[in-house]
Formats: structure tokens, C-alpha cells, sequence
């Protein structure tokens, strides 16, 4: 029963006292016929205890189905998103479902809610390819998707995740160094959220050989001006540095920058490593070996995920992390002076 | 009255038959009351004299606003799309207006007509920022307004027209390397729109200063592939060239590559200018002297000029050209040696 100190009961509440998910009462109270009766009457009856009173938006799609999905993304200016959406786009496209894509760093800009946004659009489900404000995503009654990052602070930990694996990504280039004998690598890390995976791989893969790591960049973001700023307080700590792997391709390119400065050249100097294996990566004039999460995979299975989600309201949480790939170019090659 | 011949009149010829404009007719579709009595009078009487229906979007139109703009752009990979979809933004999202954007990079790649899609989601307005395929925006009956190009195929030649001036960006660019002492200069163009009027800029700075142009690419893209390509043509063709006009910035990019192949580099030995002042002009690595044609301010005075149109649809058609500027990085300097 609502009380001053637990103003309003949420969907959270209704699912904790039914025993189900989020996504099932919220199937319920969009009058699906895939609830059975038992579960339906377990809702029905949560509903009627704590008093719930369903959104606006919830009544709205309880009227009609949009076949629309709100697709959150961090900032298109990153070609990485432009691939997950365009994976997305070719598994909702024949089911006749049309993506509708907020920007946070567009929505930050123009000062508005991406969430709400999609809930005045009364979006069918959200797929959520970037962390959005805390509390954002907080009653929200449609199905959810996590694409892209393997956690996420929802207040719903049972919802669906498919992600490439940045951790193995992260150990597959720094293995890729060692095999070329680099034993002094560093990695340049960022707050976000992949970086945090990355930096465990990376870690994990020094560890192994019997090496220190060194990181740099836990304070700073994730732009070219983030990787230019973590290469040179790399450098300027450990200047026998031979090889880095950085967490992501525009990091790389400012790693570059801070190299040239230094006199040094990538590869003859230092070697390289990027992540994401973006357009820039494959610009024949910085030829970054990087690594590929298959963004553009990562996307499909998260429509895959959704599209199940929506015809098996019931079904368990599902979680897919694809395998990411190294893609070698120009910026790695062989440690040259064992004694830098 | 429809014939064989002419099957099904469309809103074209309503237009013509009344003496209005397309938008106008559409207005009165719509309901509209800011459309004189006079002009609705001859709209009704063309509709009927030709057995006009309205389509099942314009119908639908009739009954509601959605306040939905369509945006079509050609790819999210571009930078250039992203800042003019931000300038839109800051002024549709005050107005309580969303934009719907389709890339139609993507839209290709998944057999999909983005206009189609626009109309079935009852679009109030269209913004064109990209050429889609000939015939696709026939029977369109919203306003439009085309953002970024200063022309377009298009059936109704009274469109609003909100651009950057790419014939003056690109003389600016050429005018900056001959004050740097260069003479031999060639330029690097693509088939797309805005290529035309950037070559256009060029040769007439080159014939301003009594030099004859020099043109590669005109066969192909603008990608950094067709700008390595074309680099290559004119390098192979002219190799005393002393400087470079590149038809966007990643092209630019794709020249750097060509030169380094040749043992070149910029700007010591041959200086290199970008056009759309995009993100990786900035990264410190490339520091691309480049032509800002200040694309979010193109995006927002479209915004302004389709919401104009919105209120006031018999108003003479908009046009208006913005001044680009140019930022000069470390990729142009002095003309080193005048016998190249």
C-alpha cells in the first residue's frame, strides 16, 4: 500500500509481488495473448493489492502496437553506433519495425529526456546501446534490450544483453604484442563503459605473461584528446613504453600525435593497438590494427533478442557475447630494441 | 480527367491547376486555416475538376498533426550529417517538434524507401539533406526543405533551399594556398552534390590567378578511397604539384597516404586542404587545414525555415547560401621549393 515514504507503486512493484518480469506485466497490460491465465491473474491481483495505476504510455499501448523501438544511443559522431544500428536496422526492417534513435549527446545539447521522448512515441520495446543518466531508465514498461555493453545500472538486472566481449578483445591485442615481443605495453583506459572490460583484458593478458601493467587515463573520457592526453602521461611515466593498447581507434589516433611529438614513429618506435576497428581504423594513411566487436552482429542478435522477447514475454533473460576478431594493419610490428 | 495517358493526377497537378504551390495544396488538405479563401477555393475546385484523391498519408494528415519531421540524410558515417542533425535539433526540439532521420546509406543496404517510411509515420515536413534516387520524393505532399545542397532534382523547383556555400569554401581554400606562394595546385573531386560547386570554387580562383586548373576524381566517390585514388591520378599525372584542394576531409585524408607512398609528406613537401572541418580534420595526428561550412548552423536556419513554412505555406520560396570559413591546421605552409 502506498505510504509517504514509498510515495507510488511502480511496475517494479506489481512484478516483485506477482512473482514475474517486468516486461510479463507490462505484456499484460497491453492485453497480449501470450500470458497465461495463472500469471495473468497473479498480475491482475498484484495490481489490485498495491494499487497500481499504469502510466500513460502504458494505457496508450495498451490500445495499439506502434511497431516502433527506441534505440538509445551514446553519440553518433562514433561510426560504432552507426554499425550496431545498421545491424539492428537489418533484422527490425523485414519484421516491419521501425527504429527511432535518441543521441545522449544530443539530447544532453538540447537539454531533453531521449526516454520519455520514446514513451510519448509509445515505442513497442528499447534497445539501450548507452548508459543514460541514473534513474532514466526507472519505470519504463516496455521490453528492453542491452546492447553493446555487458552492464548497465537498471533497476531491472534480469534484462536481455548481447554484447561483443571487450575483455577478449582487449586480450587478443595485447597478446597480439606479445607475440611480437613487446613486453613493456601500456593501455590507455577511459571511464566509460566497455573501457572497463577492455582494461580487464588487457590486465589479465599481462598478468599471464608474468608483466606489470601500466594505465593511464582513468580519469578522462574516451576522444581523440583523451588518448593524446593518457599517451603522454604514459610516456612521460615509462618512455621505455614500446607498444600500447588503446582503448578505443580515435584514442589510438591521439596516441599517435603523442608519439610524433616525442620523435617516435608507430610502428618502427612504438607500436599501436586500437578497438572497434572503425572507418578511421582502416585510413590507409594511420592503418591501425585494431579490434573488431562486430558491432554491426552485435546489433542484429540484439533485434533477434527483442523480437523474442516480444512474442515470449516469459521466457529467462537472455545473454550473448560474440567474439570479437584482430584486425592487423600497419601500426604493430616486431619490438625492435629490447633495451628501450 | 484521368486517362490511359495520365493515369491518376497528383498533387503536382492540383498545384498547377490552381496556380499554387504543391505546399498550398497540401495545407488545404490538411485543413489548414492559414490558407486564404480565395487560394482554397481555387485548390477545391482544381481537386474536383481533376478527380483528385488525397493518398492515405495525406488523409491521415487531414486528421492530425504528429509533429514529426522526416530528415533525410545519405550517411551517419559522414560527421557532417551528425552536426547538421544537431543544428536542427536546437531549434525542432524548442518547438516541440522530433526529427525522424533515415541514412540512405542505410535504407539501401536494407531495400527500404525512406520516404515511404516518412509518410506511413505521417511526417508533418521533410528536411533533405541527401539526393535519394530519381523519382523517390514524387507525390510527396508535405512541405520540404532542402538543407546542405544548393540543388536537387527535385519535381517542385520552389522548394526552400538552406546551404553552405561550397563554391565560395572552396575558393577561400585556393585563395589561402596561392597567398602561400603555391601555384601548381590540383583539386580532388567526387560525383556528389556538393563536389560540383566546390570544383566550381576552385577552378575560378585558379583562372582568377591565371593558372589552369588541374582536376582528378571526377569519376568517382568521395570516399578516403577515391581520395587516394584521385591523389594518386594527379600525383602521377602532375607530379610537380606543390598543393592539394581535396573535395571533403576524408579525401584529404586518402591524398596524405598517396604522398607518403611517393616519399612525400605534408606540408613540406606538398600542402593539403580538407572541406567540412569534421572531427578528424581536429585529431592532432592529421591537423587538417579545412573549410567549416559551419553544418549545424546550416541545420538550424533550415529548422527556422521549415517552421516558417509551416505557418505561413504561401510564402515565397526561402534561399539562403551561409559564408563557410576556413581553419587553418599544419597541413598547408609555404610553397617550399618554386622549381617543383
Amino acid at each position: 500500500m502506498p505510504t509517504d515514504a514509498n510515495p507510488r507503486p511502480t511496475i517494479y512493484d506489481v512484478a516483485q509481488r506477482a512473482g514475474v518480469s517486468k516486461s510479463l506485466v507490462s505484456l499484460v497490460l497491453r492485453g497480449s495473448d501470450h500470458v497465461s491465465p495463472a500469471r495473468r491473474e497473479a498480475v491482475e491481483a498484484a495490481i489490485e493489492e498495491l494499487g497500481y495505476r499504469p502510466s500513460r504510455a502504458a494505457a496508450a499501448l495498451a490500445s495499439q502496437r506502434t511497431r516502433t523501438v527506441g534505440v538509445l544511443i551514446d553519440d553518433f559522431h562514433n561510426p560504432w553506433f552507426v554499425e550496431l544500428l545498421a545491424g539492428l536496422r537489418s533484422v527490425l526492417d523485414p519484421a516491419r519495425y521501425t527504429a527511432s534513435v535518441a543521441d545522449l549527446q544530443l539530447e544532453a545539447a538540447t537539454g531533453s529526456n531521449p526516454v520519455e521522448g520514446f514513451l510519448a512515441q509509445h515505442v513497442d520495446a528499447l534497445v539501450v546501446a548507452a548508459e543514460p543518466a541514473p534513474g532514466t531508465l526507472d519505470g519504463v514498461d516496455v521490453p528492453m534490450v542491452v546492447a553493446g555493453m555487458r552492464e548497465l545500472g537498471l533497476p531491472d538486472d534480469g534484462a536481455d544483453v548481447v554484447a561483443g566481449d571487450d575483455e577478449l578483445g582487449a586480450r587478443l591485442a595485447t597478446k597480439h604484442l606479445l607475440g611480437l615481443g613487446h613486453r613493456r605495453i601500456g593501455h590507455l583506459t577511459g571511464r566509460s563503459g566497455p573501457g572497463a572490460h577492455r582494461r580487464r583484458g588487457y590486465e589479465a593478458a599481462m598478468r599471464d605473461a608474468g608483466l606489470e601493467p601500466a594505465v593511464t587515463g582513468e580519469a578522462g573520457g574516451t576522444s581523440e584528446a583523451d588518448g593524446y592526453a593518457a599517451a603522454c602521461a604514459l610516456l612521460d611515466a615509462r618512455p621505455e613504453t614500446t607498444a600500447i593498447v588503446a582503448g578505443n581507434d580515435v584514442m589510438a589516433v591521439g596516441a599517435l600525435a603523442a608519439l610524433r611529438e616525442r620523435g617516435l614513429a608507430a610502428p618502427a618506435d612504438v607500436s599501436v593497438v586500437g578497438h572497434d576497428d572503425s572507418p578511421l581504423a582502416a585510413y590507409r594513411f594511420l592503418g591501425l590494427t585494431s579490434v573488431d566487436g562486430h558491432s554491426r552482429e552485435v546489433g542484429a542478435a540484439a533485434a533477434r533478442a527483442l523480437l523474442a522477447r516480444l512474442d515470449h514475454p516469459d521466457a529467462p533473460p537472455h545473454r550473448e557475447l560474440l567474439e570479437p576478431s584482430l584486425v592487423v594493419r600497419h601500426s604493430t610490428g616486431p619490438v625492435r630494441d629490447a633495451s628501450r
